[in-house]
């Protein structure tokens, strides 16, 4: 049988009922949850719900945690943080066991306060393997890119170099041409509104334009597309990947195209690393209909794609 | 008869195209256009097209000027600006003669060349009345405003003032219960990727957020949104404007979701000023398939609202 590696993330969220809803639907996978099993099995009660049996609790070094389904607690992301920690060790120890990791959504702002250099999954694995990642969103309908991830936007620009945008389309582009065996089309936006409209707004969609002229030689890359007018029909179907400079440029369209169906994929890691593209939705704990679709289009993906 | 006054904008561009088939449509409104005669005339050869009967030229200051369908000059420029100029003093004059003034797209790049001071048609007018002003985009699906225009990124965050959003505010809301008769229900985005994440990226969402608890009181406003996550459905039902804190954060989500059907309005000035949301498009000229839909949601628009 095939195994997928899950690390509990926030476990008084959604997470333990997209991971259950999931598991149901994908009978011949078991699923390896990094958890503490007593809170499991507190979160369930108090739920009303109950973990299927292809769902295998590998036990976390905690004990003793204070956690209530829908509450924030720092006890709560004391358990994510030991389980994501977990997980990676696992999955290093034995890659080939599994088709991938999946983690699922943890509260950035108290794991933040355990461990102050922590911004996200993506970060805290590019650290972890000292390794070159990029973030990839992808759904059938589109998958994006951006270069620059959970920063303030009055500082994207200053981290906007030749070196970010080559290291990023390098990890993509052998990702797809790994895992997806497909030789990757990109396209990439500009940073200012209208492509900074000729200069008008300075000159640094200029020097995007000549980074990206740079890269054409190495990859099937577009010139710099203006952000507001990228997102076409045509465009859709044309490119593989947009890669966009800041977050929201990417992530607003994404999530208007991919809702609840996303993955969240780290590429340039030594094993597949997929998440949801949701947080762990405090306030829709105890809601009849939870929608574990980005849960499933991970798992899906992990399913369909090359090792 | 109703009439539209039009201002040529950049007549290099699909601009005569685009008024020529809306005019064919809208046979009960005379359209005054501010343009040259001999050059409209030497356009409409090049392009094989002719003016129908309801379109009426108001000859510009202008003469020998040397333009060419598809091709980017100055002189097209030239008579964009004047054309711009003569038509803000003949609705000024004549406003209650004019549904409102329609600025077909120009080149800003050309034109700042001649005025260095011009960044585009809302700030042009903003300047011209001395008036605060909201670019307000506007169509069936949803309604945007940037809180701040052509402003590179980096630059956004120092300009989000309690000043500049009350009054873009009251400018939007004052539009909507004079023209469109309706108290407006306003949605307000947040500036960095996940609202900052409680701090991690820095206070100025905070900030944002406390401004907007003031302006509760006075607007009937949403607490600020995460902006990769507002473009819901049930967002878009909910609200009828969405305030951006930046340009591309409203622009791109609003081409995605009114390509070719959207509307560009200033609010706050004594007069109504609309505009297609495309440029001159000089590359689509000699195309036999010129859409002009943003056009005739213009004259739609115009026709619907209360002076």
């Amino acid at each position: 049988m095939k195994r997928i590696l899950v690390s509990v993330g926030d476990i008084s969220g959604i997470n333990l009922s997209i991971l259950s809803k999931s598991a149901e639907k994908n009978k011949y996978i078991i699923f390896d949850l990094v958890s503490d099993k007593k809170t499991s099995e507190k979160i369930c009660s108090e739920l009303n719900i109950k973990l299927p049996a292809n769902i295998s609790i590998i036990q976390t070094k905690t004990k003793n945690l204070n956690v209530k389904a829908g509450f924030v607690s720092s006890d709560s992301s004391y358990l994510a943080f030991q389980a994501l920690n977990q997980s990676f060790d696992i999955i290093k120890k034995d890659k080939n066991k599994y088709l991938g990791l999946i983690t699922l959504p943890v509260n950035k702002n108290q794991i933040n306060k355990i461990d102050k250099s922590f911004k996200g999954h993506t970060e805290y694995f590019a650290k972890k393997e000292n390794s070159k990642v990029a973030m990839l969103l992808y759904s059938k309908k589109l998958a994006v890119v951006p270069l620059t991830t959970h920063i303030a936007i009055r500082e994207v620009e200053s981290l906007i170099t030749y070196k970010l945008i080559k290291e990023q389309f390098r990890v993509v582009n052998d990702f797809y041409s790994r895992h997806i065996k497909k030789n990757a089309k990109f396209a990439i936006l500009c940073i200012n509104p209208h492509c900074s409209d000729n200069n008008l707004l300075g000159d640094s969609d200029e020097k995007i334009e000549s980074i990206v002229k740079n890269l054409k030689k190495e990859f099937n890359v577009s010139s710099p597309l203006c952000s507001d007018s990228a997102f076409t029909e045509n465009n859709l179907k044309e490119y593989d990947v947009f890669f966009g400079i800041y977050h929201d440029q990417v992530l607003i369209p994404f999530k208007m195209l991919s809702f609840n169906s996303g993955v969240n994929i780290t590429c340039g890691l030594s094993f597949i690393r997929v998440s949801p593209d949701h947080g762990p939705a405090y306030d829709r704990v105890f809601s009849k209909e939870i929608d574990s679709g980005s849960m499933e289009e991970c798992i899906r993906f992990l399913k369909k794609i090359e090792l």
